[in-house]
């Protein structure tokens, strides 16, 4: 047993399951008000949930025997017979690899819950991400992670472009086009954010919790970690500048959200190459998750017409698709010999690359087709969206009777309002403080 | 030396560490605002107190030298002739057990801050602790840790089920009942909390400092870490989510403060037993510890009629005493071939389940004792409790001159009328909407 | 190739890395709601520009070749030939170093925005930050820690007392000095901070990551880096009840933006000295720290004139100059033998005393010097400070088009009101409740 790879990998695991807490923080503080509990919460479930789900058969169905090379079995049920002490291949304990491995199952659903914040129901999503991950998330990695067919075929994800942006991302969208847009969504009425702070610290912690993602996905402290490190660095920062000189062109001013986004790019557009290309490659990886992410969001977007409200499929599914094609492009053998051909730019044909690219529509249309197949059986039994009152007055006290707090906040009108005239990068009026400065009257009136 | 368990155990000492600000988060964000800085101060001096106390004798009083099997000695005040660079059974420096027991120490005394916020006064919080540490957290480490009395019986603490959860939750109700209840707690009007994402963020990184907390405890990255990590994610995982299903039956709906208070009760509960058991221990002892403290909060408290503000009792004490007693039932040598002896469900016999429940028993009479000394003591010498027209205006402005923010909030009295709302479930009425609707009309007013 | 250092060293980074969103969080929470957006995109913007930067040309500059003993080359441009796989001295990859330093040339331009927010161009921000790179920080970093002639002297600075704060706390005050004060400073007319939480928060990361910061500038997992935890800690904790104490005696009240400012005093203080000094030498440096500070920013400050916003210079240059100076009274070879001669008070004589005041003494004039020629240089193309009308706005929507929130604040007058108020610690008009309390009228209103 490797004492060093174990605290590796420890410490990667602890990493990864921050990350699920910081799209919560993330997801909740671009919503609305209204729906913050219910964002946070539906979230946060997730590492309740897909680490119960993961014991009782996620472990089993994704790397225990085979099916076709599409399934794993149920032989080990609740871990039965799994050698929990066994040894894996970079000397760490199987039980080990067992919660590397959890922490990806809880982060996963928990990115499309994003796009259908502010009207799903709380049990729907509850249900929804059961089947979800037995039919869609546990199968994937057996097909790429496992030795599935995926694997068999050539295709490789270092972290997880296929098995995990892709499949969160499709996911997102297909659940989205099925609950329909929130109210108000065409006419472009939605509330404000709630919190910027919020979403800093969520792309905060999810960036630092990408390091024991996409590092320790090297399961060994070593010189591939190393560069799992520095090439998610790099391509991070310049997804992040990228879109910010974008936005200074384009609009004027760099936003704050903005740049969060650019973040998560470059981390999703990394994410499957990280552990296989040069710094070079992590740089033009970054760069161009941000500019394909920054136009699907910004034209693409409007013309599908489908409310992913918190982008998770403009960012997790675009930089996704991105990333894993890039993987057949950028792909290195002298950066990683465990790869048995270069990608086309590193002189190795264009065999990696296709075979990046179907494993890219693959998952993409797996995803679509099971994901359709679940919302089509769960709407026998059950309710998909909450009804038009619960929305309207959010989903924080529908769902849950919860406030997030009870501090007085600005009506979607007056959102409106401050919204209209930003489109223009006009001078504000000073709303708040005009506001306040009726609350200041009465305070003075009182006082005096 | 080992440099691999030094890596391991320097950053679990972080983790460690990390807890406390985060169990700040977790209470300021579930108490009131006007006590929020109070309740966060409270918490976060532990940082320095606890730090400089234990350089000063703690680390002396606990590990150094035996006083009948209850106190260490004073010949190390001020770490005088410790041997810092010697290395331990794991390999790693002495002096980092040391930083690594330190950080035990700063969260222990925090986690008592729960039930007393909203009216102690901020001194007597400070010199409390210090007595505290010396008489009774100091004692119990040495007694269950460093060969005592309790460690010579057979009593087994993975990290801090006796020594840490149920003296700080039984300090919290000793206190509490000494203090008094808050003003209006017994007509039940109390404000609302002022930020479930606080509160979810303080759940958070607690769960994530726990790995520190629990892996690190087995003072090396072995299989016994290992396991360590995997019972913890499995019982929290459990609790969460039996939290949240008794939340669905009996009330109809899952709460974000639910589940967060489900999710410590796993981390509570596991810790005494977390390198002791298998999967399917931790997968029951999340369960129980969830549904003992759910049903204390929810119906014991109302009857003891103690104002334990924010639970640390009905956390961290039930918990604590469930895990304690459980871990004889529990433990397992074939889990952890340290341990001399089975569980009653694993074949060992009652005689560990008696020796678990006597130190249980022990701990909670050996602390209440000792606190109403100190409490007692210290009250022939200053006031324990904030003035009335202090605790009316919050202790924020009243102990430390500050505001939390300068946000305009709803009055208990609109608190109150939602929480009545509330408790039926029925629809709210929009009570936010149409104040800030006011502040709309104002607005557009001072527009046109 | 070392597993363990590799682990403890990717480890740190990802710490260090955490702490520049962690000030962003410190100076946003500290700073006014109006410019809260435009103070944490600042600080969090380094995590790209400096990245980027760093593998352009900084490390080249930094660490490839020499120059006269104060530059390095430009022959290794965008890491044209660096070795990246080859080891280290402490058997770590050649890429990880580069990466632990990268982090350091993050954060440090990150410092000194805490001067300057509420005026400053954003795009200015950022030009300033790429000129100060090149020619203040990586020269400083040459000399110092690139064997350059700073460290032939003979200077030490175990984790950037010279590189990291002085550097960045005396461009503060540079950079605040030719900006001139937010409008209404002199007068005492600021508003009050955004949240306190989030400067908690903030401080509570930066702690967190320090740990990186200091005990990975050991580079490998050795009783040196586990020295240099625990004099942290014991410094932080030491300066953290220090400031505590000093404002319970001139104040009558602590408070938590105090405690908060004391506990960042101490991890500044000793930075240069972590791995050099004993437990008794952090437990000084850590009061001094903290008593400098202290009398700097409430008695010195007022007198010098310059509106350093948020203490950058207060507490970063204030302690960093205290921290490289004490180190040459406190290094002691018996902690590290590395180090070729004792401070003074370890029996070394003057020697060590004197070349850490001549390197204190350099690192400050260098940078003024330096800092002076780049503002003269940028201010013939572009203008530094925002207009009048939108500072009053604040920068948030000016510079970003953005709000923090839509919640409903006091005004400015308001918040005067109160500090006046405070000034005295008599008791506060109830101003917040009574706002409400017509807010709530107007509720009861609506409601009936």
């Amino acid at each position: 047993m490797s004492t060093a790879n174990t605290t590796f990998l420890i410490l990667s695991s602890v990493l990864v399951l921050f990350m699920t807490p910081g799209l919560a923080f993330f997801y909740g503080g671009l919503g609305s008000k209204k729906n913050v509990v219910n964002t946070m919460m539906s979230v946060f479930v997730m590492c309740g949930l897909a680490v119960v789900l993961w014991v009782i058969c996620g472990y089993s169905l994704s790397f225990v025997g085979d099916f076709g090379g599409v399934f794993g079995s149920l032989s080990a049920l609740l871990l039965h017979g799994v050698k929990l002490t066994a040894l894996t291949s970079t000397k760490i304990p199987t039980s080990l690899y067992l919660i590397f491995q959890m922490m990806f199952a809880v982060i996963t659903p928990a990115l499309f819950v994003g796009a259908v914040v502010g009207r799903i129901r709380f049990k729907f999503l509850l249900l929804f991400t059961v089947f979800w991950s037995i039919f869609i998330y546990y199968p994937l990695v057996h097909m790429v992670w496992a030795n599935g067919f995926l694997a068999k075929m050539g295709v490789i994800d270092f972290a997880g472009g296929t098995v995990v942006h892709i499949d969160a991302g499709v996911t997102a969208l297909v659940l989205a086009y099925f609950l329909g847009p929130r109210i108000g969504y065409r006419k472009g009425k939605q509330e404000g954010h709630y919190s910027l702070p919020w979403a800093l610290l969520g792309t905060t912690i999810l960036w630092i919790g990408w390091y024991g993602f996409n590092a320790g996905s090297a399961l060994a402290a070593n010189q591939i970690a190393v560069q799992a490190v520095l090439t998610t660095t790099v391509a991070t920062a310049c997804s992040m500048i990228t879109w910010m000189l974008i936005e200074m062109s384009l609009k004027g001013k760099a936003t704050l959200a903005g740049i969060c986004n650019g973040t998560l790019c470059g981390l999703v557009g990394i994410t499957p190459a990280t552990g296989y290309v040069t710094v070079a490659g992590s740089f033009w990886i970054g760069i161009l998750a941000a500019v394909a992410s920054y136009f699907f969001v910004n034209f693409l977007k409007a013309r599908i017409g489908i409310d992913d409200a918190l982008d998770a499929f403009g960012c997790h599914g675009v930089c996704g698709i991105v990333g894993s094609i890039l993987t057949g492009l950028f792909a290195s053998r002298a950066v990683n010999s465990s790869i048995s051909i270069n990608g086309l730019f590193y002189g190795g044909g264009f065999k990696l690359f296709a075979v990046q690219l179907f494993a890219t529509l693959f998952s993409v249309i797996f995803t679509a087709l099971i994901c359709f197949l679940i919302i089509k059986f769960l709407k026998l039994f059950m309710k998909m969206r909450v009804d038009v009152k619960e929305e309207q007055k959010g989903l924080d006290f529908g769902e849950h009777g919860e406030n997030v707090d009870y501090v007085i906040s600005l009506t979607l009108e007056a959102y409106q309002f401050e919204d209209q005239k930003k489109e223009f990068f006009q001078d504000e009026p000073n709303n708040l403080k005009e506001v306040s400065k009726n609350s200041k009257d009465t305070l003075n009136s009182t006082i005096s």
